[in-house]
């Protein structure tokens, strides 16, 4: 009773000399993509090789030419530039919109820190705490970070893996608009889907959110990366949505430069346009060394795109042909980005994808996925999916396949 | 009346297709270092030379170790770091602390997107919207745009200029604590009165924070700027406040590296760091070119300090001089930073720093200050006051501080 009565007091004191951390903090997601790392950090100090497919990081090399620029970089002061980013970046940047017939000036543009920062400051510019958003799930998991971060709720209408993860009827969609919703989020070409929308299914969303007088949010980072043809329709094509759209670009994926950390939000809502404006000089400006790449990557010729295309494309059809060769496995064709979201036949992939980081190798080498239920707002979805991002080259692509189809064979967790 | 009626229509209509923007958006506070770009942008336009004493945007080369390191980059691809930074980086820099007698491993730092990114991390890990924080004002002006993102309350304790700055007595900082309190922010050396805090003062904040149970976030970006052989007490260095001490940090001002936009939020706080560290995934990474700059940079010889500081001295000494010599001007000698907050014998500060920019030219030049109001918080406070920060050349400063004289002669609302 004593040691009870003595174990109560520390427990109370120590309650109180520590402060607690906030609400919003205990209910920010870990990142599905990155919560695996520290497995991944330990197998890696084994010496086990792992062909990372759980991120978005290309082996393309950023292209050469922005590197130049920023290896001769003449600055001697790496100062802050303008809250919106440097203007003979965003004046270029404009004239590349434009030439993809998105008709916007540099004074529409504030360069941010990656994609990340635009719809950061997109969600807090247009929605209040309490309010909601719609967003075709799978989706994006660090979606979920975002809307935490600005107390936004994020109402999932689900997209299936059975029609490749198109989006659903607009009907189902529009059921769930109520009072408190706000916006729509959608990423196209998608991540972690691969889907491409087609120019109907932006229109729809046009119509949507011009009835029920919402912001449409586009994340169109992959933009570039469209396959077998297929062109992209941006939601900045849709006509007299102007004053609903708001853009989320980066040069990320474009440049195959993740790192620079340089994206840009785009809105010809000159009032969402302030706002952000407003968020952008308190933190005082984007990293200026990642405009001097993104600015001079504006040069590079549409070769580079032209060969990007046929490189994915290739590695794509390789890693469909084995994923769907593979039993139990299912992978819709991907049109667009670099992901697929596939099925496999196991119990659990967050249990799956821990378990090849711990306790598989072949050859001491192993495959890091990232399990899709962090892609799901409904609790218990993707429980058997995962995001696979197909930005290895072929070798090592096939290398990996080799390596998760062993490793479906060997898992005690196997459902086939 | 048809008319009115029709303008009345047109309204409601405009209205219903345009979608609201948030209140956060609306209450966010402008920059007030940044408000006056649009006319600085004019009196360029025009061919005006300014100086620019509005933003802690230092003339020093970038250390050129650093520069080098940069343009010297093996990197190919442009990689996404660890969400945290680079292992290695984080390393170095848990050295250069260790230096200065703040005992942390790599573990307890997290590299940021510059300061900004830290603080705001800090506050969305520890407090809950509608909580508390006390700052001594004049403060930082973007603490209002971090507060209001995380949707927080700043309670200012006022400090004066008649006495430096100093921090106001413990007892009518205490007076303010209620159960919403939960944290403090100090800057020190303090942007913008640049006041070094002495090392009672933050024992003192220490034994507060201990006693109440409250966060203490310390923004120590101009550590290295300490002047006439005053030595820095760091948050970090208090005894027994290991859990409620959050450090803010930047290389900005340190190795005159603004642009690179790389911070650090550092805490021996577990819980704080592992929360802080779920907003760090959600953004995925900082940048990846800044943090070559920042690693390089903690090479860089006791020399390049020893100097910065004798070139600051210099300036500072320049400054204040001058300034106190210009009728009814009052300008306390800062011991720290490269800021004074200047009491100017004007109507309101924010109606001369604009006249300085559109109506007053000396020599085809004109000089850009940073109204003080918007460093307070309290309503009507330091109208008449502005900070001045002194990262000008010394020939440069010289010249700015002719154009201030000539101008406050010349300033049609002058008050003596």
């Amino acid at each position: 009773m004593e040691i009870l009565s003595l174990q109560r007091n520390n427990n109370t004191k120590k309650q109180n000399i520590m402060p607690q951390i906030s609400e919003k903090g205990k209910s920010m997601p870990q990142s599905p993509i990155r919560k695996l790392v520290p497995y991944a950090e330990e197998a890696k100090r084994k010496g086990r090789k792992i062909y990372h497919l759980n991120i978005g990081q290309p082996d393309i090399p950023t292209p050469e030419n922005a590197m130049n620029a920023l290896r001769n970089t003449p600055v001697k002061v790496v100062e802050y530039s303008h809250s919106a980013g440097n203007e003979s970046y965003r004046r270029k940047l404009a004239e590349y919109y434009r030439n993809i017939d998105i008709n916007v000036d540099h004074t529409e543009i504030i360069i941010t820190a990656g994609g990340s920062e635009a719809i950061l400051f997109g969600l807090m510019s247009c929605l209040n705490p309490g309010d909601e958003v719609i967003v075709p799930e799978p989706f994006y998991a660090n979606y979920n970070g975002f809307t935490v971060t600005a107390g936004v709720k994020i109402v999932p209408v689900t997209s299936c893996i059975e029609n490749g993860f198109a989006l659903p009827p607009v009907a189902e969609l529009e059921k769930l608009i109520n009072p408190k919703t706000k916006g729509i989020i959608i990423c196209n070409p998608n991540n972690p889907t691969g889907y491409l929308y087609s120019r109907e299914e932006v229109e729809q969303l046009g119509e949507i959110v011009k009835k029920h007088d919402l912001y449409l949010f586009s994340d169109e980072v992959y933009r570039e990366f469209c396959y077998d043809g297929n062109t992209h329709f941006s939601v900045m094509h849709i006509k007299g949505a102007e004053e609903n759209v708001v853009l989320v670009d980066s040069i990320s994926k474009r440049y195959s430069a993740c790192g620079v950390r340089i994206g840009a939000l785009v809105s010809k809502n000159s009032e969402v346009m302030a706002t952000a404006m407003k968020f952008a000089q308190a933190r005082l400006s984007p990293p200026s060394l990642g405009q001097i790449v993104g600015e001079a990557a504006l040069d590079v010729p549409q070769d580079y795109f032209n060969e990007m295309e046929d490189e994915y494309t290739g590695r794509r059809n390789l890693m469909v042909e084995a994923l769907n060769n593979m039993e139990g496995v299912v992978c819709p064709v991907p049109r667009g980005a670099f992901y697929a979201t596939v099925k496999l036949p196991v119990d659990d992939t967050d249990k799956f994808s821990q378990w090849l980081l711990s306790d598989f190798e072949h050859n001491n080498e192993t495959v890091m996925l990232a399990p899709a239920s962090g892609f799901y707002s409904t609790p218990g979805y993707g429980k058997q999916e995962v995001r696979i991002a197909y930005v290895l080259n072929k070798d090592d692509l096939k290398k990996a396949m080799e390596c998760l189809e062993l490793a479906l064979k060997k898992y005690p967790g196997r459902t086939v």
